[in-house]
This record gives structure tokens, sequence and C-alpha cells, in this order.
């Protein structure tokens, strides 16, 4: 975490958004979203995902939008990866971190990335081995996914014993960092603060991220109780891309702009500046055509009087090292 | 608060709702919404406001309404009055409970009511005096509101000691019950951490609620965070109704279907059926032609395998007072 910030948000639009929409974006408009989402102050950008192109068109160029943004610089470079061959083609296409993903449910697992949990947890075991393997994937960090932590629209309920016994295997193997995700926008908030706590107590000074969806309304609610939980790096989507395909009409991630906006105003610093935040919202809305966006803070706009942690702490407080 | 619910939800959409639509809507169509609130188990619902005509010409039947309500019976019946005149109206109506309305911002309560704030308090006093000049309005509980409690459209910040000091002062005019609200959106979830918490301290025994707007995504967040200070008496508007005129398109109140939903998945009984409440949103909405309605849950559903408290604890739980 840099020194200047409290929260580090992650973009995933580029990445969970496009993978949602019909739309291919063009190579070059991705780039453009990317730079803007930089310009507006974001430390960290999933900008791809390593999946065979047959199954995801619309992220077929990976490879060279991660090159293309690590030319622009000033932020880490993620991307998503299931398994050995995505985390190769990553490695070598230079992402800062490397963002591994299974699933807390088996049902779950078996259906997005066909293994079961223990084949995942191999397969990131190579991926480890990979990326020690070569010095030039040093500077590479490895993030392990949960994804369905707080449910599975297969196997409905999922149980936190889960996810603890995947964040200690992921552990046990090298993992950089942990990601704990409502994939399915299934999680409410005193379940967040439960598995976040507890997930927080087993991983000691392992990072532990969390990444919402809003499908039934409570994204900002439970980004809020995993703050309170203390978790400081959360997942978002500008103009909250990423709808769920069962749910028509229904809201995806949770809101960048409107998550940035709840953290500035509980006083924590993103280092982020909502004006070019919004900005890149429009940038991207351009770019997307007719896909559908969400969102209040782009309708409303900032309350009267307003100033964000990030311009009211920026000359009175030092930073600290979180 | 009855013995077999935790949370007491107060549903103000034919209210709060009605009076930001430009559609009248007849007598019969608000008597058909109300009596499908009330079948899916909403304990009080806010069906009327008595304010001159001239200004709300939506809710100019709010006496008929009233005394309607009341027939149908097996909820309390509540109204917003903003004076003495609109007071003694409700009275000879029925209404359960009052709703004085009153604003934390000198230069809003001016705007919204033409008084200082107090003038207001005069006028309370003197609702006061009537309610306990007459047996007949005995049953009446008088409930005291402090709008813009969280800040203002017009002043931008409200210190949160010119909500103390209201609160205060109705305590000691004689209010059963104080009701804190976010009358446009400004509030975030450790603003209402605080507030909620020093106001529960602050009146002891006398019954706190709460009443947010979505108009920048916080509605839910802001409802956990009262829930997590203690507050069991919550505002919200089926299908999000109430946007306010200076965001287009914004939500408006909290979503009452997501917010019960969210109240229930964290473990705590309204006593409201969900299936029959999204019932009572498909009433509204065939009644409302094509005003614009928000809200999560009607799109998602519940999640897979989600058992609400109210049916959860329903054979095991005692209820208790709170």
């Amino acid at each position: 975490m840099d020194r200047d910030i409290d929260v580090l948000v992650h973009e995933v639009g580029p990445r969970d958004g496009l993978q949602a929409t019909n739309l291919i974006m063009s190579t070059d408009g991705k780039v453009e979203w990317i730079a803007a989402l930089k310009d507006a102050g974001l430390r960290k950008i999933q900008v791809g995902s390593f999946v065979p192109p047959k199954l995801l068109p619309q992220l077929a160029d990976s490879d060279v939008v991660v090159r293309a943004a690590k030319g622009i610089g000033g932020f880490a470079v993620s991307a998503l990866v299931p398994n050995l061959i995505g985390a190769q083609k990553a490695l070598d296409a230079g992402v800062d971190q490397l963002n591994f993903v299974m699933s807390a449910s088996e049902a779950h697992n078996m259906s997005n990335v066909r293994k079961t949990r223990q084949e995942s947890l191999a397969e990131f075991t190579k991926i480890v081995d990979l990326r020690n393997s070569d010095p030039s994937y040093a500077h590479t960090t490895l993030n392990g996914g949960i994804a369905t932590a707080f449910g599975c629209t297969i196997s409905g309920v999922v149980h936190p014993t889960c996810v603890y016994s995947i964040m200690e295997r992921y552990m046990e193997i090298g993992a950089d960092s942990i990601s704990i995700s409502d994939t399915v926008g299934y999680a409410n908030p005193k379940q967040v603060q439960a598995i976040y706590t507890d997930a927080k107590a087993l991983a000691g000074p392992i990072p532990i991220g969390a990444h919402f969806h809003d499908t039934r309304g409570m994204g900002l609610a439970n980004a809020f109780a995993a703050l309170e939980a203390g978790v400081r790096y959360l997942d978002g989507c500008l103009g909250g891309l990423g709808g769920c395909p069962f749910a028509p009409g229904a809201s995806g991630n949770v809101v960048t702009e409107d998550m940035v906006f709840m953290i500035e105003a509980i006083g924590l610093r993103t280092g982020i500046d909502l004006d070019k935040l919004l900005h890149a919202r429009e940038v991207m809305k351009r770019l997307l055509l007719k896909e559908p966006t969400h969102g209040a803070l782009a309708k409303a706009g900032v309350p009267k009087g307003f100033v964000p942690a990030t311009r009211l702490q920026s000359a009175t407080h030092p930073g600290k090292k979180t």
C-alpha cells in the first residue's frame, strides 16, 4: 500500500465488466479507458483475462492490452488467470499482479474452470513454481482469488470453512495476497463482517481483498462492512459493469465511483480524484456504445460542501503505512 | 415494538413517494396499495400528509385515505404534518402516529415550512397540547422528525449539535418518538454510526427512527450502519420512490424491499413476507402508470437457499421485547 492512501481500489471493469458485455471493444478503446482511469488516480487496474479466446473473445487481446498498460505506467497492471497456460502468458506479457481464480463452491469451480478445487490448488502450485523459476517474473505478485465465497447460484449456501481452508492452502503454497469474492451478489453485511474478520485473523500479514457485486443492492453496504472489518483492498467496476446473466437488468459489480465517494466520505483516502473518475466514466460510456451502466454519483453529484478525504488530508496527513 | 419482530419498517411510499410524482393517484388506488402493503406484513404505513392541497394536490385526499386505512386495520396509520392546522386534521381523521417535520438546517426549514426552527418547535408544543386536550386523541403518538440532519442542499454541512439540540427540545416538549432523516441523501455510514449512537444515548427510552435516501447509492449502507448503532425503526419506500428534483434520474428513498431483504438476511425479523411485498410492488407499479421505480431485489430475486429471519426464527424464537 502506498503511504499516501488508506484504501487501494482495484478497478476491474476492463476485465470483469467487458466479459459480461456482448461488445468487443477495440484494443485502442481499452487503452484509452485504462489511461483515463490512471489519470483519475487508480493505482491498480485489471486489464484483461488470460483464458481461451474462444471462451471470451471480448478479452482475446489481453496480452497486447497488458503491454500497452505497462507502457502507460504509474499503476499496477493486473490480469485474471484460471490455469498454468494463462499464467505463462500473463507472466510473459509482464503483469504486475496475476489474479488466480477458483471457487469456494466445488460445483461452481467445476462449472467455471472445469476443475475440482484440489485440481485448482495444484494448478496454483505450478503457477507459483513458474513465477519463482525465472528472475524476470520476480516483480509479479500472485493473488489467490476465492469466488462464490458468500454463496453460489448452483449450490446455494457455502460454508465459511470452505473459504478458510482454501485460504490456508493458498498461504502454504505461497500466495502473496488473497481476494475473497461475492461473485453472485449473495453476501450480506453481517456475513461480510464475520468472514473478513476471521479471514484477516487467519491471514496475518497477507493482504486480504474484497470483491462485491451489487446484484441485490447491498454492494456498498458490504463494502462498508468489509472496511469496518479492516479490509483495505477493494475491487470495483466503473459504472457498475458486469451484470449477472441470471438477473437481467440487475446491477453488476459494485460501482467504483459510488464506492470511492463512500470511502472518501468516511474519511479514508483512495488517492482518486472523483471529477476525473467521472470523466473516465464518460470515456468508458462512449466506448461501450449502448451497453447499460449503473451508479448514483454520476446522476446526483457530490453533496454541497463535500471535501474528499484525499484532498482534506493531503496537506496535513503525512500518510501511514497500512 | 411487537414481540415477534426486531425491526419496525415504516413504509412511507404513499406519502413521500407520491409527493415526488406528477401523478395524482385515485383514492381507491391508494387504498388498494396500502391494503397490499398490510397483507405483506407492514406494521406501520404513512398514508398521507396534512398540508395545503394547493401545495401537494397528490395528497389532497389524505383525510379520506387515513379513514380508509384505519378501516383496513391491523397496522399503525401515520401521516406527516408540518403545523397545528395539519395536526388538527390528522387527529380528527384518527391517525395512530402523527409525524411532525422540521429541519435541522434553518435555511431548509424556512424553505420547506416557512418557519424558523424556534417557530417550528413552538408549533410542536401546541400540537402536544392539542393531542393532550382531548381523550379521543389519546391513541395518537407524536413523532418529532428532524430533516436534513446529515447535510442540506442549501446550507451544505449541518453540525450534529443542531440535531441534538432539536432532539432535546422535542423530548422536553413531549415527543413520544424521534426520527432523524437524511432528507437529501448526503449521509455516509460513519456519520450515521456517530449520530445515531449519540442520539440513542441522548434519547434513553425514547425510540429513535431513521430515514434514508439512496441518492448517492448509500441507502442500504446507511441503514446497516444505523442498525449496527441499535436503531430499530427504519423508513423505506417500495420501489425507491421519492426522487429528488435536484438529481434527475437518481434514486429516491431507500428501497423498502431491498432493505427488508437485508434486514432479514442479517438475522433480524421484520415480520414482512418478501414475496407478498414484491406483489405489493406490482400493485403499486400498475397504479403508478409510467412513474419510474428502483430496486434490485425485484430484478434479482432472493439467493438460492435463502431463509428470511422472520421465517427461520418464527418456530424457535419466542420473541423478545425491544
